[in-house]
């Protein structure tokens, strides 16, 4: 991360927020965002509205420390190969119930999502048809550059911030392609078949110097060649995959047993989840990229090369399966072997009843707020400060990302600090050591 | 606590773990630190052993960084109302099976527990008649000091601690005979009848200047009459009630949901248990102290009273059931009724399929070492940096304690960083902000 | 029971079903018949609509089966101490969300309790004043003969039954007053305080000859003087206590463990509850009641007297607990400690996340439909084939209930065959016994 | 099944077990029939041994009721393709601890496997190489035929069953090969591809009239040309799958939804395991065959085409994962998605912490000791009124299998009844009918 630190931009006039992919998780981001307006809900699970911190002169809520913009200059827009509005793509998602969508119906419906640069080789299962057409890839990326200015000059925002929430991706590596600009460039130009819709969006986007957030595990943003594109126009970057449901559990548990020296020798975790999204996972290939993102993140707590006799032969196992009746209401298992004092075994079991979209959506808002704050502080590049919210946090090259949510909270808080003037340090301090030993 | 800060006196000599009670948990412990000297087990659950820290030069083991007494250099003694040696104890408690035990069998043998001071109106359901004889409880008092004495000339120790190991004592609230020590002293000659038994014990340790941490939930060295002697005779004290199992559990897991400005409903929390603290805790009247002990935890995480969108209607019930099948296997299942985004309902069920006694005996151990580290340093009064490992951390009267396993830790980190002579707040950014926003 | 078997009447004209207390329960039953009847929504759960028998013939569902009445043919009446119309009360239970309420709002609001005969003594907790007032419990129960009275004329009904689906009273035994109808009768007129109001229900239906079921453990109808009753004017009764929830599981479990010759060491329950019952069951007196009846259940399976190394060792227990975030989701959750080959341990867990008044509704419905049946056959006093839905089956005095429900079942599709003239004999054979060895 | 019934002829002499595939299941039964021999543990979960029987005299035991082999009389051979004798073999197994094989250490050590009839092709992950080689399989076939007599003598067996316990087999679909004895010697002596091993050993032990059991999912045994053979020879056969585990519990809980007439619109159920059978399921090929078996079993308790209402859109699915850290505790988790009055939704959740070959070896002894009562008592083929033991029993080509494994008791029982000359009809309705309507 870059940080071309000068005076830190206010948030005036209207921030737009731009989704590619408006089914469950965007859908139930906009109708509480919009309730919340009318103090008809509350935007729980957001650490921008409901959480504080602890600051040299008191404990405030972070929107009243920090200059985010407020809800109520929000404007929401985005793109999905299905045309329903927002509306209708809330009641298809099946996440908020009728009275709860009532309220905001007409805002909803007024909101419709352009056509989408889709490519049914990245995402299977999928029949809608609200699909761009194009000649060359390069035609396309051009065609989503008009899409975002055209909204920004309709809806008269000053300030863009997007955050992909379209379908999981299938599993691929980087190539060449992806190396420089120059050579991504060129394969918009050739229509190289490596270059996914996800990333046509963040090219768009950073090429507009727009912040872009991958909530999918998708490669998208994590690749050279749009890091490099990111560095030119001085843009945010992050992702990849919103940290909900089974992960957020286990990196909330995982550094408990990691604080108490508790051995582990097994992990087995399943999710059953039965929403389009699950539907997309049922393809081995997109399962795939998921299961890839899920799996790093014990590692990254326990350090099993640093601590062998007590993670070196963990093992790890997590499976996804598609289970219609669970609709939205996705569900996790988890069987964890610990084993404690002379080695004696014991086990902790974990179901979470969770709601996908839920947990979701406060990410989403989140996410476009500080990336927005970002912005306006100069910062560009890969934020990991924001790694709080993310499954498989993006890092620099030579960086291991940090999966414990308990020090990802403190960068985040430190961070603010930070750009708020503030000792980091003295308030790191403050904060998690209150009565150490004094004379 | 009260910080004669010297220079750190070195761990010269034998170090004596005394320990009243000598049930589970202590034969637990005992045959651990036999086996781990002579390399058949590992230490693992315990921080002094096996957990590291973060420094300015590296990773160390705590066990390297900070000057802790060897495992080769402790003697271990004790009181119980049951005659059994330490062997058969063990063997009675049922944590071990017969194949660890026999490797350390003799040495086991040979510790066998002195009278116990007892008073069955404190500990209902025991039978045991290994019990001391007494006119006052000033002599009763005297009698465990001299065992104290006796214990150290004839093992040649050095340097002492004692951890309460019994039973849990019913449930009193501290009255006049322990608001002074004056009026504690009058109690004893005067067999005041609220003076329990582990009082006398901790009276004993105290007036020997002998570190006294308390691991169950009675009242023992939480009251005034008990501070003021430890702050006469300069001695460390810690206490209540050893962190284990389900409390564990939920001091990783609120921190994890405040975090995410998660909010909680409900959290239903029951246990079954069938060993012989079990047994004593059927009585309702030991039953309710731990219990008090139990229910204070979730506040502090969450404070209700300073997020009340989130926790201010939050119902918290906590069960313990005597259930003999289970033995020594302990198992608790949480049921956690959570909301997120607009308020929609979620839960967590949580099953802890857990051994007591093994995650119990390595915090007696770890707490022995610091106490003594502790004593050494010219610390005195309440570690409160030691809260990390006590279910309902002892604290000054107006210092709220904290329950947050994970602030706990960092709490506990620096406070050794503090005594090795490093900057705690260096140490605490280094730690917990390795990759801030950099030019 | 016993059996006047003349000509089986039909079903002609109208039923009433009476129900004291018009709580979760019974507003749920109502509002699932009027669903049914519209046709939007089917009547699951319910053995008499949905349910199918294997027959001589074929294998037709049982209400085509036997002469039932039809649901068009249904009057519901009830009282209780709230004044409450039945929607209301619907939506203050908060079993039935709104949705499913608006399609028969208003036959539901046409549906208005009469005034409880209700003590305080009895149900704690609850603050209604919709109750009548009387000089002797005599002048009490001829005010609800004249409610039955007045009910049947008004709403044209040919045929009644009543099902008590009032709050558990408190735990009482029977006594001299209980003995014999005399005495019980005198007891009416001197106010005997151990008569409860739930008798005075079964007393009043008993007189006019109105077949009477409890739905809860309450002793009610189980007690000499009103089974004496009951033969003289020939009524059926059956009780106690609707079987849901966890102890369904249980009844289904349990034989399957018996089946395989496995052997329980414990088995350890718990529940969490909300709703009313729930606050009813809060006072310790009614959770007596309750306890009773849910702790009979697992020796009747097992008989550990005939099987001492299965089963003569098992540990049972049973809680309830009061957990409002629950409302009328009632969960459970039970540990199974079972043994097998060699003595070997295992553990079955189960959480059972039910909805209380979900499956008790369809119960009340057969149960009535049932009853009324019984009582054109001509049968009267205990209707032991009717245990398979309850929880603690009343049952002559030397006979030992049957709680295995697969045995229950068998027991109530034979006397459906027997009553429509098929050899019981032969159907069980046929139903259980499909391809037996042939030459 | 074929029922040429003469007398039955007596138990007397010694019976031999023989068991192609001498691994955990095995190895724990015949450790188990040896302690219980020295009465130093008993066989839990054995019908014969433990379960009764209720007869027009009283109740019982199997065992005394019908003229089994007593466990004195019974003699143990087999085959495995790792030469280690059965002590060792149940050491490496890891399922019975060092304390419970040390007692019978001598007999089992002389115990050891004949060289297998073994293809790898068949199955996967094994390194084995006490196996036999061969020509043809006609060859292989007369090798086992001679082990088989060669046993017979030196152990002075009078009688023969063969369980097969043997690793699962890959998936495979009969074929021309199988479809007539003629087709299936001509594929012997052709070396046929799709003869697997463990139809070698079936084909041995039917040729030689040895009753042959199926414990595994494979095809083995259930192809037309091996039952040709049977009925030629006058042999009984049984198979697939010993049902234990997650399929046990879900014949049990099953047929109680079904009894309450309640929905079920999923049914998720998982397995960790982590024996050498799972690593063998650990092959896609071999987990197929074993996903076939656990498949069918709803289905044929729920008839979802005759209630189309509760069962019709169901949606099932299971998954078997390798998990070492489990060992042999194999572990089941079910998620089951029901509905009731009204159509609203339910769950439960049933966590199954199970030791597999524990609960398998007392079916093995039960299938051998009925199989041998069969083969005295004249019957032959397929005996279906074992099905209670096995997770897809076989049947006759036009016949339904029973799964609901109450059913399956009943026809067990009756069979016996049956065979003791008992009415069987009498005897179901003694049983399930006790307390009818009478005058
Ligand atoms: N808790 C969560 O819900 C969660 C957590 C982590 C990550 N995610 C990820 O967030 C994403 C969204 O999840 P969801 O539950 O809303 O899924 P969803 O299936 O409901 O919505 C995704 C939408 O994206 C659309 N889409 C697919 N490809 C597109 C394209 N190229 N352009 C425009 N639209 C496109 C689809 O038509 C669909 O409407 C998924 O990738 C998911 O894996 C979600
Ligand atoms: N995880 C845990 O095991 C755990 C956790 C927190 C707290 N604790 C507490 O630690 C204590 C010990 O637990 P345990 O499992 O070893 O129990 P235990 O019952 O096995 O051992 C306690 C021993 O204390 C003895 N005792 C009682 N009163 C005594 C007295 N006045 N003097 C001397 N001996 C006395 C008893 O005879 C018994 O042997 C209990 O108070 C328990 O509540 C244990
Ligand atoms: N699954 C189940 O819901 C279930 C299962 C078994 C038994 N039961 C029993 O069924 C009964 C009803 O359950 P519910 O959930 O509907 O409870 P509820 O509390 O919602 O309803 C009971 C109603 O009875 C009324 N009442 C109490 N005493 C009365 C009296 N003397 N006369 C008239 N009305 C009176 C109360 O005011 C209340 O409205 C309870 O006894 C409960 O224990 C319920
Ligand atoms: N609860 C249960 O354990 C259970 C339940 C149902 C079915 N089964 C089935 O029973 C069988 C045995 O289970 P297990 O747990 O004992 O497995 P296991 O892997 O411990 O033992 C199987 C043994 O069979 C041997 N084997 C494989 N192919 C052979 C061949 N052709 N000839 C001779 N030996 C051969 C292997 O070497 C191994 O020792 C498996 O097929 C399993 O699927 C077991
Ligand atoms: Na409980
Ligand atoms: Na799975």
């Amino acid at each position: 991360m870059t940080n071309q630190q000068g005076p830190l931009a206010p948030a005036e006039g209207k921030l737009g927020i731009l989704l590619p992919g408006m089914g469950a998780v965007a859908t139930t981001l906009i109708a509480g965002v919009l309730a919340a307006r009318k103090g008809t809900a509350q935007p729980i699970g957001s650490l921008t509205q409901m959480g504080k911190l602890r600051t040299s002169t008191g404990n405030p809520l972070i929107k009243d420390y920090a200059p985010l913009t407020p809800l109520d200059d929000i404007e929401f827009g985005g793109w999905d190969v299905y045309e329903d509005n927002v509306y209708e793509a809330a009641l298809h998602a099946g996440v908020l119930d009728y009275k709860t969508l009532k309220g905001v119906r007409a805002e909803m419906e007024a909101i419709v999502p352009m056509k989408a640069a889709f490519d049914l080789h990245y995402v299977k299962n999928l029949d809608g048809t609200h699909i761009k057409t194009y000649t060359t890839k390069e035609d396309l990326a051009q065609q989503v550059i008009d899409d975002i200015r055209n909204f920004k000059a309709e809806r008269g925002c000053s300030r863009l911030v997007m955050v992909w929430c379209g379908s999981t991706e299938i599993y691929h590596e980087p190539t060449e392609t992806h190396r420089t600009l120059a050579a991504f460039e060129e394969g918009l130009r050739n229509n190289a078949s490596n270059i996914a819709p996800s990333m046509i969006y963040a090219y768009a986007a950073l090429k507009e110097g727009v912040p872009f957030v991958n909530g999918a595990p998708n490669l998208t943003v994590d690749v050279p060649a749009l890091l490099e594109l990111a560095a030119t126009t001085q843009t945010p970057v992050a992702g990849k995959d919103f940290k909900t449901g089974q992960t957020l559990m286990k990196t909330i548990v995982a550094p408990g047993l990691s604080a108490r020296s508790l051995g582990v020798r097994g992990w087995f975790s399943t999710n059953i989840l039965g929403n389009r999204d699950g539907l997309v996972l049922d393809d081995p290939d997109n399962f795939r990229t998921k299961e890839v993102s899920k799996l790093s993140v014990l590692d990254s707590v326990f350090h099993p090369e640093e601590n062998p006799e007590l993670y070196g032969n963990m093992y790890h196992k997590v499976r996804i399966n598609y289970y219609p009746p669970a609709g939205d209401n996705k569900e996790s298992w988890d069987n964890i072997d610990i084993f404690g004092w002379m080695g004696y075994p014991m086990q902790i079991k974990i179901n979470f009843l969770c709601r996908d979209s839920i947990l979701a959506a406060p990410l989403v808002l989140d996410l476009a707020l500080f990336m927005d704050l970002a912005k306006r502080a100069g910062w560009s590049g890969i934020q990991e400060w924001l790694s709080f919210y993310l499954k498989s946090p993006q890092a620099e090259p030579n960086v291991r990302p940090e999966h414990d949510i308990f020090k990802q909270l403190v960068t985040l808080h430190n961070t603010l600090r930070l750009l708020m003037g503030e000792e980091p340090v003295a308030a790191a301090s403050q904060e998690v050591y209150q009565d150490g030993p004094q004379a």
